[in-house]
């Protein structure tokens, strides 16, 4: 890990700098709001990583290339964004070389000063939920010594087993100065099924959004935001300004921009608070930018990354 | 992987027998309906398992650790179960080591002729529940051939992204012969803050028992039990009779006997449709049953195995 901006540094009291004051810091420093989402698809990715000599196991071969081409983009893209958002299945269907793949392109995003976000969406019975902290911004200690997890300044969590499953990611996220993106209301249509299903106290996703806030000041900076954060789809934006009245403080990261439908124009309501307090994730539209014209990959998507990163920072600060 | 009783074995049509009837066939050759959990918390280890000499990566000396861990419980006890449900946040907070001995202990699982669960919990948009498909049951295509996953027969799933990000991971699991175990009502204290909210159509948790009912036919078995299961915790049992109105063909996983308080003879309405309808899933109860006595590791979780296993087989066919 690098000392660079934004990075886990350490006070010399052992104390961690909160998530929301770092990702203050560097939006403030690179009047971006962008969270580069790598979702690596081997069968899609950018020519130049495809090695001439492929004499070896498929998954190694292929991890390798996923590896690079995730620093390719990072490379291209990463100085219009703040953060890259590490899509954690598509490192996983690749097994162990697919997890050694992850780790890489987690240090090529903090060699970039970027902050990592591991997007995996977990969420699991207390015992459980720290084992998922351990893995993913903690430590596990055992016979042979304590073993680094990903070292992950944020990640996403799924809360439908409640509060007693998101404590322990919480807590283990102040000791780390990590956050916590809970799920409140995603961008898909199914999202309808159950997170809009509406009970006595109002939508289940108010109560989603509800919960997070309750967590809000274990996680908060100086800055007035909370590393509590909230995934809050960007395709259905109407629902925002009433989410950001629940969540005054929290974070929102917001995915659905681009191949998804969303429109960065429609999310004024995640700014109100603070430049900093929403985060567009883009993923498809930034890494295969080139798709349409023929462009260069790295180019195009240098191109779309710092179109959006100036739409975004226009609005959050307009 | 073995061509035993019980693996995914294909025809000669290419197709894979459903997930509930390998599963059922094991049921009554056994007479056990027992998942043995893995959730290898490497400070706990079993004392024979720990190597004299430590030299090396700790991350790779742990993860070795917790496969002969894992390896040896399933040695003691598989006789006694059908399944092994393995808990993923245990291997990945050992990074890429870890998921290399998560693939080891499935291994060692079929090679008992005994069902891979991947307990996970995932769940995420459509694009991405595709690749965690990949991940656990089958297999990525790229440019060097492609990747098997982790091969499992089943996993479990997080349902709160409704109906369009299960229909990528059933769809899966019927091209595989696999099982889909989809979260319901789970075991912790904290379930009911979200689980039990009760909306006009009733609770939240019986809205997802529709949901896993509506992919029921996905699944089905010749044993007219489905692999489209539910997680329905063993604590709160009061559920279970309602849950088993809205499923009558899911196959449950019961987590919560032992350590979290369930009781088995609180099970019965799990069974009502078949003997196999419902899997006990057992960790702590089995795998640290020698920590009250001062009995050997293996004698004891062997006996405590098959003790739960005539128990809920007399409480299933009683």
């Amino acid at each position: 890990m690098t000392a660079g901006f934004g990075s886990r540094s350490q006070s010399a009291t052992g104390a961690t700098e909160p998530f929301a004051d770092r990702l203050a810091a560097l939006v403030e420093a690179r009047h971006s709001q962008i969270a580069l989402g790598l979702d690596p698809d081997p069968a899609a990715l950018w020519p130049a990583v495809h090695e001439t000599s492929a004499d070896g196991d498929p998954a190694e071969l292929t991890a390798a290339a996923v590896a690079r081409h995730c620093r390719a983009v990072i490379e291209a893209a990463g100085a219009a964004c703040v953060a890259v958002k590490l899509q954690l299945a598509c490192f996983e269907r690749l097994g162990a070389a697919g997890w050694a793949a992850l780790a890489e392109t987690a240090e090529a995003a903090r060699g970039h000063d970027l902050l990592v976000i591991a997007d995996g969406k977990r969420g699991d019975v207390p015992v459980t939920a720290r084992a998922y902290a351990q893995a993913l911004i903690g430590k596990t200690p055992g016979p042979f010594g304590s073993v680094a997890g990903l070292g992950a300044d944020a990640f996403t969590a799924n809360p439908l087993l409640g509060r007693d499953s998101l404590e322990p990611l919480v807590t283990a996220a102040r000791e780390c100065g990590a956050g916590c993106f809970s799920l409140v209301r995603t961008s898909n249509p199914g999202a309808a099924d159950v997170q809009d299903l509406v009970a006595a106290e109002g939508p289940v996703h108010e109560a989603l959004a509800r919960l997070v806030d309750d967590f809000g000041a274990d996680l908060l900076g100086a800055s007035g935001l909370s590393g509590a954060g909230a995934v809050t789809g960007a395709t259905r934006p109407e629902h925002l300004r009433r989410l950001r009245e629940l969540m005054p403080r929290a974070i929102f990261l917001l995915p659905g921009v681009g191949a998804q439908g969303g429109r960065v124009d429609d999310l004024a309501a995640a700014f109100t608070p603070h430049p900093a307090a929403g985060l567009v994730a883009a993923s498809r539209s930034i890494v295969d930018a080139h798709a349409g014209g023929g462009a260069e990959p790295a180019a195009a998507a240098a191109a779309a990354a710092h179109e959006l990163r100036r739409a975004t920072w226009r609005l959050a600060t307009g």
